[in-house]
């Protein structure tokens, strides 16, 4: 079983304190958790000689740890400081006026420095969060990694400790003036994910955990 | 018309060449192009006192320039040296093995100084392209923003000379021997976006733009 329950409260340190649009902080640990265990990718943040670099990449959390993976050879796979960001977009709030358009979304934004995991059974457990994360199911299902693939593969954890979660689900919030002048429509247009017909590569039925996904 | 077509090559630096699967870079100015106008939001990094810091947030691409905009009070909308990268994922991609596992996706990462843009007409003009992009239809739809709400908003541009693109769009790359061995299944399972209904919080008919996005 991968997935734990946290039921740390989440202590915002002065870093992690949500300035902007403060009703939209949250404050109970669990949210973290939601958001994390929604999203599909994260949002890597790491400095290269002083400039900010941010790649795309899977991810996958085991309770209070949050794992990412990739070549031995990138260079934002190096134990440094980081920003790792989720975001999910659940609709375009479409308001009366241009400034009060939004969005209803889910982001967590956590910081901290990564440590390289090389003690062999964590970065197995690690590449298994990370798998099932991606791809539930594959991890019992494909051919686990062989000595040399974990060579070359770097796990990186990152303590969930300081993070901050910003959650929008609201209808547009409009001026007064405008919701009395009626000239504009308002409203949410929501958005999901929708995952599609597999596309098989194989002469092998498709699995349950593809077709059920 | 918000859309240029820019026809200028995609030359990286050595801060953006692409290093890992190189088989995915692109060298073609229009892919950039593409990728920016066909995500929602961006990613922004930028650095807090040595740390980065990775926020989402809408965007909108006039030509050669990328605009992004938020509250005049956020630390994040300061000019200096950022990172945006906008990612979407087009599909997992179930390897035989667990290594090769991997996604579909088109991203871009530009990386450069960002100019606070402060005269009034570039300042409309980039609303108008942030906006567009966000909630196509709503700049001449919406009632337009007013002199205190200009000032509460800032508005930075970045220009896109120093930028990356990748894009994997294939079946899985398996090891040979673990496609003769067929134990297991590979395939890709697509993901798109998807428009819902528009939840209405108006007495007005949801108009033609909302309607038909």
């Amino acid at each position: 079983m991968l997935v734990n329950v946290s039921r740390t409260p989440l202590s915002p340190t002065p870093r992690t304190l949500v300035n902007r649009h403060r009703e939209r902080g949250q404050t109970d640990r669990a949210a973290l958790d939601d958001v994390l265990d929604s999203a599909l990718i994260c949002h890597l943040g790491v400095l290269y000689d002083g400039q900010p670099v941010v790649l795309p990449t899977g991810y996958g959390r085991d309770g209070d740890t949050l794992y990412i993976h990739g070549s031995s050879g990138a260079k934002s796979l190096r134990p440094g400081p980081v920003c790792v960001t989720v975001t999910i977009v659940d609709g375009i709030v479409y308001a009366r006026s241009v400034f009060h358009h939004s969005m209803n979304y889910r982001s967590a934004v956590v910081l901290g420095t990564t440590r390289l995991v090389d003690d062999p059974d964590e970065k197995m457990h690690a590449l298994a969060v990370v798998t099932e994360h991606l791809a539930p199911g594959s991890w019992d299902h494909a051919r686990l990694p062989t000595r040399k693939e974990l060579a070359a593969t770097n796990v990186l954890a990152l303590d969930l400790t300081e993070a901050s979660v910003k959650i929008r689900n609201a209808p547009p919030s409009d001026d007064d003036e405008d919701v009395e002048a009626n000239t504009a429509w308002a409203g949410v247009l929501p958005l999901t994910m929708e995952w599609g017909v597999p596309e098989s590569a194989s002469t092998l039925p498709v699995p349950e955990h593809v077709l059920k996904r």
